[in-house]
């Protein structure tokens, strides 16, 4: 038997995220590999195959069904293996995070314990401009002045809030309001536990381009640390998962895509039946990953 | 305002399913309509527009809305919306329907309860045989003489195990422990309360063509009770869902598309990279529902 | 039929809690009472009679039955009332409500509009100081000069945070990184909806005195509203629940207070078999609430 | 570093359940015991304290630390510890499991495979008869000549419902049709994973005098197998929770033992403030309990 932490992690270093967070992987269930195994990707076809009561007998290798188990979204099987993390991050980035319900946390509380003096900023080319197109999305680069004076003003600030913060809870105010005037970039941190299927789905969400750029950073941290452990997983998670390379082609999109194809001299690139233009620009994006010229 | 149970179902009587089953809408939330509106829609497209923080200002349609939210799926908007359903089935389909974790049940208690003389017996023309391509489903139906055979048989074990069921109780058996020799046919009920994006994720498993058609059934039921309270929404779920009319190309069928619609001259169907028979044969389904001659 | 919150709630209006925020009762599961009921509680006993499948017949009151199922910790049946809250509070409020994960929540986003000039500002009496006991809480209040010069200078903070940020969205900054400086007082808003059986244990672990007092205003202000919906169970509620009117005892107590029953010539008031001093405290509360002098 | 499996578990053999079930302790999180930790217990403690921010730093012993989550009933740091168990119950056991959502499960599909030869039968002496004081318990033993009878007619019956359900599978019926006339008796197995928090749950509920005989041995045998695992964990729920040495005193029998406290004379054992006979009936058995004599 080997320890697939010990032989991979090589003691569980964190992942730097952002200016001081971190992500960093303390367990995975099943930790221990039995003999002949290479991965966690066998405990996810061994409780597939309870389902199927093969016992021993591998009629399929752990490889094919996974892709199976992938391609018709089972989920129970994937709920078997269990990952937990010590995650540090600014509030605002945890209160996007926390939003995923099916996951156990312990976070540091405020009430309890003095926060520490430590505030997200981000780097100057990474202070961003309003997106036109999606409202809720960020799209370019702040010019770099701007940027910098903008910079220097949210650290004076971060600095003074915090020295106020400090006189209020030497003064003998209570933590639980003192903590009130800490802006939301301050860090907090916490154990996140969660099992690899909704840690896919929160990975889908969080890694796709329209995540904010401040927590894809920590979802992309974590798919290198689970890579290693699941490799089969997400090979299959890459190639059929929707938010990866996978396409999901609606109803209207299946009837323009049927008629161009059925059409003998490949007319203009087909257009969908809706005149709402968010859907013909998704569309747009999807005719373009199929090659076509729009 | 208008109750939308009141208008919509008239009593809300019993939906049969099978030979003794039946499910009925018992509540929905919300069930009263303000002024002006016509269905349950507009729950959703209120609690997403609350996301917005655009109060009364109605940028978008509320159609326009749920299909954006339904095309991007967007889940907390639908969870706003609730429904609690009375049901009656056999066990081995309440064994099914159970595995859907994100609902509130009360079912009868053998416990507590003597069970009914109720058991399912499938239709002359229903009773199946096993898919030799599928090793889940069935996919034909046994020869009439016998089945009706197999009918009389199980309808004769039926009242036998029923008459010993009701032997043990009056000799003063625990009913805990008399209901044991009750076969998986006997019916069950229950209450069922399950918010509308939990209930449209077990609808799109459960009327899918894979599914056993005796839980099917009881699917498809539920889509035409609510289908008048949300219709928005069900219209856009059968735009949108890959298991109603959209569909999901696997990153291996997007390269096999893209390869085929880039070749001067339309060459054979599109094969895809990867040796396995079952993800061949899933392609050529889609590829079918594509238009291709497969 | 009659409309509980038409009846009960004359247009649902905004409860306040603290100096911006509110709680207002959107709807309730079941809205609509069957003739001859008063309260939703009845929704409640025919869950529950459905589980013991006795139809129509009421051979225990729904009081008797509602009071029966909280003492024994019944949670299904109660989870078949479903209750949807507006609620506006503080985000550091906010923080503490969403871990409980058994919700459906639709909240403002602050990476899609603009966040509002309203920041929490306690009442002068209500800047307290930190408990010297417990090191979460907070139990005296500040002095009033003290406590003057902070809420005078959060205030000036607050007003020069916003203005701050307000610039930053005009020079074009994106929303998702401009609140990062906004502070743990601004104030959001979301839809929130939970069953009854979640809320009971949300409220009884949020209306506990050693809950922070700006999440209790939220949870009395929520039993003030569902008390004329579910008048039973929250009768019920406060005689049976540990954190209402009921007493668990440790198996520690149980022992030390046999012992003292058990001694003839009533000795000194019992002690426990302890050395922890903190769980001394508790049975000294404890006891304390049973009558002795400790 | 040590495997906590390997040193306790020696190969991890199955529990004997009933006459042909088991319950196998398959995994634990965390599996691997960091050097100078003997118990899992640990995992829960440095959750806590990252709650408390307080690092490496031990105010308290993990022992102290377990002990006040569990009177305070913390939850989220016992569901830092998770258990993985492969189990095979009958599935009239397996549907009062079942009912517990809050865990991950594959169960063996009697759609895709064929169920196995395996019935349950109470041993002679087991065979119980029907509470007449708690309508959902048994609670006694059937003359041995009747359950002698009994459990040759339900062999007998097991026998023929098995060769019916193998001549329907060979005469070509669906496997998911066949499997309707087996009994309720029949074994199924399934791998079943849960967190710490939510087993304690089920094992209070399950271990319960009131739980079925049939349930409650699986709960026991679970209850063994991990409390070498957790021991501080199982040391503080059996004196701190309600279902094994703790009490719950309602509010009406804290009144009432209150005001037997304070009388000087000793009188009669304090009576409740009820008609109800079911709750004197339980406060009966809890003064019982703290020694008086009813």
């Amino acid at each position: 038997m080997s320890d697939i932490l010990e032989t991979v992690y090589q003691g569980q270093p964190e992942t730097p995220c952002l200016d001081h967070g971190f992500v960093r992987l303390v367990d995975v269930m099943p930790r221990v590999l039995p003999d002949g195994e290479s991965s966690c990707d066998y405990a996810i076809a061994e409780a597939a195959r309870t389902s199927y009561k093969k016992g021993t007998q591998r009629v399929r290798s752990d490889r094919d069904l996974i892709r199976y188990l992938m391609r018709h979204r089972h989920s129970t099987p994937f709920e078997m293996v269990e990952f937990k993390f010590h995650c540090k991050m600014p509030i605002f980035v945890a209160r996007q995070w926390i939003r995923h319900r099916t996951a156990s946390v312990n976070e540091q509380s405020a009430r309890y314990s003095q926060m520490t003096d430590e505030f997200y900023l981000p780097e100057l080319e990474n202070v961003r401009t309003q997106s036109q197109i999606n409202k809720q999305c960020s799209d370019g680069q702040l010019p770099e002045g701007l940027a910098q004076q903008i910079l220097d003003e949210l650290k004076e600030y971060n600095e003074q809030t915090y020295q106020a913060y400090q006189n209020y809870l030497k003064e003998g105010m209570a933590r639980e309001q003192a903590r009130m005037i800490l802006p939301n970039n301050v860090y907090t941190e916490w154990y996140w536990k969660i099992d690899l299927h909704n840690l896919l789905h929160f990975l889908a969400l969080r890694c796709d381009p329209h995540a904010q750029q401040e927590i894809r950073v920590y979802a992309d941290a974590m798919v290198e640390l689970i890579t290693p452990v699941v490799p089969l997983t997400m090979e299959a998670w890459n190639t059929y998962h929707p938010l990866r390379n996978a396409i999901t082609l609606t109803g209207l999109e299946v009837e323009a895509l049927k008629d161009y194809l059925s059409s003998q001299d490949n007319p203009a690139p087909p257009a969908i039946d809706s005149t709402n233009k968010r859907e013909q620009a998704e569309w747009n994006d999807k005719a373009r990953q199929l090659g076509f010229s729009i």
